[in-house]
């Protein structure tokens, strides 16, 4: 393939203003990101992680594994970024090559590294392994780099200064990328730059399209603006996975500096709870599985679910929760009919009749599934999430959803879209947020402004 | 923050070099991917569409909603790229720049579009609602773009030509992006690109670490290269996702214009068998719940599930796959120790002698969970997935699963590091493999070359 023109030239000393805001880019590296093959799921915690400490990401870069094409991209990032963050491409294997691009895009060799050889040594000795020929290459850094430990892996990274951006490189591997990425790089950029966390709250929503809350907002988003320079600056995102729709405000300064603050955003909860109605579920960083677990664990109650189309999703969701152990006590995964039948209770006339995609056999999942789980609460899923067994009547995507608490059964039925995945993901988040609705949460439940 | 230097210059009307090959750049639009609030998986999504028809993506980008940001990233795109597919920002609300950011890059206006406002006001009226102002400017697009149908939602794409590179542009929703790319963009790229997709074959394993997997194969890779110039300019990559790792062989021609054709590749897989040993499940696109389905469904057995620390991720798994409903019965999601006692008679015994997380344990789970269901095979699943929880004996990762069928039970403990999340993601495929090798499954069965 066609070379991106590569710019060798030696990077300008000093390419950023000294009053340049300081931003960040991110450089993800492989071909399998590229190829579709992985989904870049590091990038998304390096912007997470920047957003923490007020690090603005303005660019993320992915590129192939090849020197020619990973040097020009550190070269771009460095000319228009205090800080480049650089991950993958660390390993072992003869497809992992950007240690010497970096050093090519540094303009220095690559050297040996005795101590870090030693290291890794070690590490496998620790093992009771070999060390394989393969690994010795992880000792290799850019002359003058310095080197970042990785005390669970074997890809130590690397930090160097170029013109005048800081260039952290890391390993690929999710875990090993995240502790150095904590323990090491964001304590050198909070130490190192002026940073300001940018005020943000997040309004989380089931059930209603963007643009529909984006029009009952507004005329709340109007009002703000004229309040103070700061809300008149504020920055308004729409985030749309359906079901969901998140609406986030940012305190991102104006022309003038001036930004809104945590305490400005707040104070828009009350009129936006009001535009918003039922659909919102909550304020903050926390998703509907955490709320639901929360709020049965307060209530001293326990959870069970009754699943049919999920095939275990609800469950799966509740258990990612840490402490679910304080209330979930686990389910019935009710895929085949009989499993209905036998384990849940559900009368196999009420199969017959109405078919197992149904309001009345999901209530009888639900009322089955608290007396046979023994719970105080129990979410019932069944339906067609394809790509197959749909009817005229029930076409695929038809959900019918139930609750049972000692009061009695909620229902509902809804019509999702999409893929086989996309049904299955929907149908479980519906059914958190009847759970949530029938717990008689509050939306200020759990607010917490970390995200 | 700072602007990246936005080149306003009319792009070069041949860029490209007649002769250049074909390849492809991504852009994907929205602070809420920067800032880590979603991963990125429209890119993963088109990367995949690329490779198939084979179009190669040498670099993907995502930037922030702001026009100044977007323009230079476009024009940077068409530079390098004979295409150049965009998605996002084409939504009603004030964060969707899209369509100003092109028409800039271009050098045209944006106009009213009067027959896609007809629809669009069409598409409300159908659903039977008012259509928000704020949708009106979904008609708006660059003079002399040609617009892209979108039938399943209210933002219409587009594409039109920026010197030598055809700029395609999408919406952000998965749905609408999977369908437009498929149905409009794949053809027209088909159509005027003279395409020839790279040979693949992918080796799939789990529990064998990437360097002592690259160890193993290196002297059988090496040997292949001597046979033939497209074996010798192979491109070979290694994926990890721990506990799995992929090697994936690539026919990537070298610099005579020659590659390894798919039944060269396909030569290699018995003597890559010997060296991947037992860890290898399969060859192809398929992963573990696929196959796991399959070898059940053509046994014309069922299986079930007894989970404990993995709360229904399993059964999700298996459900996951179309058609599961022909071998796939259902579960029991033993969170609580109550359950695992009531519906899969666990001896309390058992659970006080050897601790819920154990061998013991998680043997009986299998047994009374194949019971309970009446199933022919029952995977059950125990262990400790942290933060809390964990003991010097059994750690935070200490996991145990076990399969049950007619023959008896086969259990395995695994040690696994990382999260909440990632043990049981890992726990969940350690689960799958154990069941494969229950069902005696060979790795060439369904291998396909799809991927």
């Amino acid at each position: 393939v066609r070379e991106t023109s590569p710019d060798r030239m030696p990077p300008d000393p000093h390419p950023l203003a000294p009053s340049a805001p300081v931003c960040a880019h991110l450089l993800t590296i492989g071909d399998e990101i590229l190829a579709g093959d992985i989904v870049n799921t590091n990038a998304a915690f390096l912007g997470t992680r920047c957003r923490r400490i007020g690090l603005t990401v303005v660019r993320a870069q992915t590129v192939r594994d090849r020197v020619s094409e990973i040097v020009p991209a550190i070269l771009e990032a460095t000319r228009h970024a205090r800080v480049c963050l650089v991950c993958g491409g660390l390993g072992p294997t003869s497809d992992d090559l950007t240690t010497v691009a970096v050093a090519e895009a540094a303009g220095v060799g690559v050297r040996r590294d005795a101590a870090a050889l030693a290291r890794l040594e070690a590490k496998f000795a620790a093992l009771g392994r070999a060390m394989p020929e393969a690994n010795r290459k992880q000792a290799d850094f850019p002359a003058g780099a310095d080197i970042l430990d990785n005390p669970i892996g074997s890809a130590e990274g690397f930090a160097l200064d170029l013109g005048g951006c800081r260039v952290f490189v890391m390993p690929g591997v999710p875990r090993e990328l995240h502790k150095m990425m904590r323990e090491q790089v964001e304590p050198w950029i909070s130490e190192h730059l002026d940073l300001r966390e940018v005020p943000r709250r997040i309004y989380r929503m089931l059930g209603r399209g963007e643009s529909a809350v984006a029009e009952a907002i507004s005329p709340v988003l109007a009002q703000a603006r004229t309040r103070s320079p700061g809300l008149a600056a504020m920055f308004v995102h729409y985030r749309a996975s359906m079901p969901e729709v998140q609406v986030v405000l940012e305190g991102t300064p104006g022309p003038d500096g001036v930004g809104a603050t945590q305490d400005e955003l707040a104070e828009l909860d009350a009129p936006l709870l009001d535009a918003m109605g039922g659909a919102l579920y909550g304020i903050g960083s926390a998703s509907l599985a955490p709320r639901v677990i929360e709020g049965v664990r307060r209530a001293g109650h326990w959870i069970g679910t009754a699943e049919s189309c999920t095939g275990g999703g609800v469950g799966q969701a509740l258990a990612s929760v840490p402490g679910a152990s304080a209330c979930f006590a686990g389910g019935i995964i009710a895929y085949d009919n009989r499993i209905k039948i036998e384990k849940l209770g559900v009368a196999e006339s009420l199969l017959h009749e109405h078919g197992a995609v149904s309001e009345a056999v999901a209530c009888a999942m639900a009322e089955g599934g608290r007396r046979a789980l023994g719970v105080d609460l129990c979410v019932a899923i069944t339906g067609i999430a394809g790509p197959s067994g749909g009817t005229p009547e029930k076409p695929v995507g038809t959900v019918h959803i139930a609750v049972c608490d000692a009061d009695g059964s909620a229902h509902r039925r809804v019509q999702l879209r999409g893929d086989r995945g996309t049904v299955q993901r929907a149908a479980g988040a519906w059914a958190l947020k009847l759970a949530w609705d029938r717990l008689g949460l509050r939306p200020s439940f759990m607010t917490s402004n970390e995200h």
